[in-house]
């Protein structure tokens, strides 16, 4: 835990640097760099900094433009597909989220699939951008195949995240952000750092086997849909992550399922795509257009309440409201600075020596 | 193995009998009845004829209204709220999926929030009403509180499922239909009549410690929310009950959590409800509003047939799509008739010598 500690404000000017050197214009920059942030913020530390250098090796793979013509292609009153036109998704997503909120203002909600796009960072940062608005939040993305369905040896979904954000009143908003796997990639890369074994239940071997070697997915192992095997629910998991598989790629027309492009660029995207790019999903549900946005949030403060007062089993301090961890970890973040991995310290140094910019 | 065997119109005509002895106008005891059936044609048995005798004795208690008048309470383009005037929630659900289904043809989406409802049967009924139409549905409610989140033990939320129906073109429909905990209520009623043990990661005592006893939830145990612990992301399953509670309850203003009305009528509804009846979330969303129908069928197909030609896990036959034991158990039952455990049937007869009609 002798991570060196940074203030938001430095790391906040030297991603945007980055952004801006690849070519992304300035207002693009700005949204980029804050949506890679909020993950360093909310303590996903998997999902912000520890991402950029993989983000401009893509670009530098020609796989992201860093100009895109973001636009509308099919639209209704309450839907539309966005084509991101191969830009960042930490762009893509938000320019999507707004058409989303823009629709549910006249229509009571709106819903836009996306095709043509790029990693997006976290699902929490767009869900959370209706809560402004007194609307509930959705999105979810495909993602990189690494997770086998159950009975199956082959990776043909990604973590599949899901994100639900719901406003309150006096309590803080409820936002559940969640990969639909047993555990996040992101957790097995902490392992791999502390050289540890991972729960039975995480990760399959190459021949569908149980296995506790974090390390597993480069000899051809797998991630496990929500609910580790058959009985105990391995197979809603796998419907969970279809379901965002589907609303993000069937409905936009980008790649899904073991088509989806690899997040690394030394790895070529699969030579016959079935669509554009990776695909998102967002929702945006304006509370008025079911109740009075005050009963809502009345009740929703009443809910929160009363599930933070749940008791506990023995030696659990309280039950975890979805939202508080990361909230608890910005506030903290942002006043104490933010920690960084040695390993992504010196990967973020390497990136500025290329490219002329002084971490 | 050996239950005795029914003709599906056999048992047709006694349920459609049952609702119009209670008072149900024709044409909602013609929808209760293919709503109930249909669990017990799809091979989910604990929400067939099994719950027949339940619903009535909550009609015999007053909670459920056989006339009941249903009406939209609030609405905009793409929205409603469905009042269900304490119904039966295999009537009020089918009208509610039915709003949803034409706000969809003119706006794209259309999204219905109930209250006032009671248990609506499967939720695959009503989210695979939108197929017909080309649009993809989904359906989710809350129910009877048995589960404890995550670090409690306290029963706070039903088993509150979600399904999603998505259509294909010459494959059939994509329909993921399944509770938001581990395992489903009914998977331990049928462990209690073989007298077998439930798995560890089931259910918990009602001290919160692990438990293998299929009968815990009379001595206070709980149910465990999808994951079973929280190394094995039990606290996304609580993320996904409570999103399933909160857009059937908190957005309609029916009761949610720990105030959801029992299901069975001997146990009285808390004192102090937050809200009116059980709720529901329905949704439609026009194929078309995203991209061509015809396109939209071609990927389904492409998605379904990769993934069920999946390479699987030595000994297991093939990965399983979601909706297909369903569809083959409604097959095989329409042409062979449906087998009913003894304890049900007898049920049943005491039923049916009750109101004078003959099972």
């Amino acid at each position: 835990m002798n991570n060196p500690v940074f203030a938001y404000a430095n790391l906040w000017q030297f991603a945007h640097a980055m952004f801006l050197k690849i070519g992304c214009p300035p207002d693009q920059a700005n949204e980029a760099t804050n949506v890679l942030l909020s993950a360093d913020l909310r303590g996903i530390d998997s999902h912000g900094l520890a991402r950029l250098s993989g983000y401009v090796r893509l670009w530098e793979a020609k796989r992201v433009n860093s100009r895109p013509a973001l636009r509308i292609v099919h639209e209704s009153p309450s839907t539309a597909v966005v084509n991101g036109d191969q830009g960042l998704g930490l762009v893509v997503a938000p320019y999507a989220m707004r058409v989303a909120i823009e629709k549910a203002k006249t229509c009571g909600t709106g819903w836009v699939a996306v095709k043509n796009s790029n990693h997006f960072g976290i699902a929490g940062y767009h869900a959370m951008m209706a809560l402004e608005h007194d609307m509930i939040g959705m999105a979810m993305t495909n993602a990189s195949p690494l997770v086998a369905p159950t009975f199956s040896v082959e990776r043909l979904l990604g973590t599949n995240p899901i994100c639900v954000a719901i406003p309150a009143g006096q309590q803080p908003p409820f936002v559940a952000d969640f990969a639909t796997t047993t555990a996040a990639n992101g957790k097995l890369e902490i392992l791999q750092r502390k050289n540890q074994e991972a729960p039975v239940g995480w990760i399959q071997k190459k021949n569908g086997a149980s296995s506790t070697n974090p390390s597993e997915l480069k000899d051809g192992g797998a991630l496990i849909p929500l609910g580790s095997d058959r009985e105990h629910g391995s197979h809603k998991g796998f419907c969970l992550g279809a379901w965002v598989d589907i609303f993000s790629a069937v409905l936009s027309g980008a790649n899904y399922g073991p088509w989806v492009p690899p997040f690394v660029s030394f790895l070529a995207p699969p030579a016959d795509p079935v669509g554009e790019g990776i695909g998102h999903f967002f929702g945006a549900m304006r509370v008025d257009a079911f109740r009075s946005t005050e009963d809502f949030k009345h009740h929703m403060d009443n809910w929160i309440t009363r599930f933070r007062a749940a008791k506990t089993i023995e030696g659990q301090s309280n039950l975890v409201i979805p939202g508080d961890p990361e909230r608890e970890s910005e506030i903290k973040r942002r006043k104490n600075g933010i920690p960084l991995d040695a390993k992504v310290v010196e990967d973020l140094k390497q990136l500025g020596e290329k490219f002329g910019i002084a971490f």
